[in-house]
């Protein structure tokens, strides 16, 4: 297996791309205790859900190796890391997830001779990130059916290889399509207040190769304006049983102005991204976070009076009737979406 | 006459608000040389097109006062200072506009005892003050005549005080309502990549009590999504003869949400800023930036690779189609805009 350089399996522990230091330093750094591990995810050294999903099914698959006993003993230990390492993020579903899945293939395995049981921890791991690997790629083909060579392409925030695994989700037709000499020309919004698109996207897509260009979130209705986008790709969060979709602050605007302008806007993201217990974006609650990440995080000095509010969501809710197809690993979904998405989740 | 505190005559030279040091430090610093005063305008310690005006009228009436020798050796030197003044940024049309005058005054007072004639200066910029507060004043009355109590109001940028004199025109009815018991809720994009949003409206708004809450650009969406906004307010830099509208970027995209969630967007600003030389908005050339704007400026570190180009247009226009009134001192236009600014400018 060819390991994406986002996460990978080391000697002792687990190698990732520190994602705090991008986009001015590209360091690799191999974690080998349950507290090293812990930290990578609670600073967002590895991020993006599925990255953190794959992330702990390795690092359990190396902090078995190093538990003492067998049976009963390794299986207490065993789920005390478990937790522990579960508890980092403790909102992230991907990597309780994850964990669970590794821990049912331990409880399979426990009878095994202690090699054998360590190779299958092993196996699983690579098993869910191969897994990932081939749920991007495929959505990457289907969303590159939709593009033509040449295209102007604006992306919001970051769906990039380093979030999931090669590829990526809303950036994949755009890598896929640069491997196929589409000359795609990507715009990235810089994504307000945390900077993904400037320091994450804009880095992936450049390293790819990719001719990008960065602009401010507030640029995006004049690019379009003029002409220089055919088409929106953005990830996803979660994705409600009627299409509607939460994405990064900033995407329910990018998809009104695409209508606006006539340019058609897709939703990336696997089939296990939408929600079977949420019919629609209304049930779908905006995380509300600090004032300091617009005023003071990153700046030299803080922008605002100090006494200033901010109201800073994380999220916002795209409703479906702005999306043009929701393009995942199981096909392009279009409206009707309530039965799109229903006929998805059956296959 | 009450000065307004961003710019009035001191008793040597002319007293500013230093705008560089906001919103962390209110500052009031006297410039007495010409070299003190071009610098104040070059490095934005003044600005914003109509206190520019203000002050190079001031900063004129305060030189004269140091100028030796009368009749052609005054008005030698005193043209000299003037196209010194002017060269400090050229593209300010308020700053070349204001000096023009300045020097007819000059030209048609030159032959009265040197007293009267400093005096005449001095009277002249008090005047050029005096109009600036009043057609400020018209355009907050008249914007203030479609606001009802507690609306909620986004701007984007600054047309506020500061760049101009009391009130301002974009935030004028905001901030003659506060004095009203409007009790308005105001939100106000921070608008990169300047920041003038941040650093400069936020600040003013709360200087003046009013409720201000700061959003990311891209936040505007969900403000508006979630039933917080009743109207848009901002300022323009140039008007064509059918509406189109040019100021910062971010404007037009602002107005689009606008029109989608059924919004009012109003622009505000004086009749002098309709370009009777401007058909539509294609006339209008967008100003292009340095990408460090976008992605270092302002920021401890940079915010993107070294290697990533940047798209920085410091303007966009806003279709007439999508303005719902341009409120200036002489009323309230409306579409069909050809017409109502051609009877506006007539009056």
């Amino acid at each position: 297996m060819i390991y994406p350089d986002n996460v990978r399996p080391g000697e002792k522990g687990v190698i990732i791309l520190d994602q705090t230091l991008l986009p001015l330093e590209e360091k690799y750094i191999e974690l080998c205790t349950a507290e090293e591990m812990y930290e990578a995810i609670h600073s967002l050294r590895v991020r993006g859900a599925p990255a953190i999903g794959i992330f702990a099914a390795y690092a359990m698959a190396a902090l078995s190796r190093g538990i003492e006993g067998e049976g009963e003993l390794f299986r207490a230990e065993y789920k005390r890391l478990s937790v522990y390492l579960c508890s980092s993020r403790p909102t992230a579903v991907n990597l309780s997830c994850q964990l669970e899945r590794m821990e049912r293939v331990m409880e399979a395995s426990l009878r095994l001779p202690r090699g054998e049981l360590l190779d299958t921890l092993a196996a699983e791991a690579e098993q869910i990130q191969r897994e990932d690997i081939e749920m991007c790629r495929r959505i990457s083909e289907y969303g590159l059916s939709l593009l033509n060579k040449g295209d102007g392409l604006l992306t919001h925030c970051n769906a990039g290889p380093i979030a999931t695994s090669v590829y990526g989700t809303g950036l994949g037709p755009i890598l896929l399509g640069q491997e196929r000499g589409y000359e795609f020309k990507a715009f990235v919004d810089e994504t307000r207040p945390l900077l993904q698109g400037a320091r994450l996207t804009s880095w992936e897509l450049s390293r790819a190769g990719v001719d990008v260009t960065l602009i401010c979130d507030n640029m995006a209705s004049l690019v379009m304006r003029e002409g220089k986008i055919n088409a929106v790709l953005v990830g996803c969060d979660r994705v409600a049983m009627n299409g509607d979709t939460a994405n990064k602050i900033g995407t329910s605007g990018a998809a009104v102005l695409a209508k606006h302008y006539g340019i058609p806007f897709y939703v990336l993201g696997p089939v296990t991204t939408i929600d079977p217990n949420c019919p629609t974006g209304e049930n779908i609650v905006i995380e509300q976070r600090g004032g300091g990440e617009i005023k003071q995080l990153f700046f030299e000095k803080p922008s605002a009076p100090e006494n200033v509010k901010c109201y800073n969501p994380a999220f916002d809710v795209t409703p479906a009737e702005l999306i043009t197809a929701i393009i995942t690993d199981r096909g392009i979904l279009r409206a009707p979406y309530t039965e799109s998405i229903k006929a998805a989740l059956a296959k």
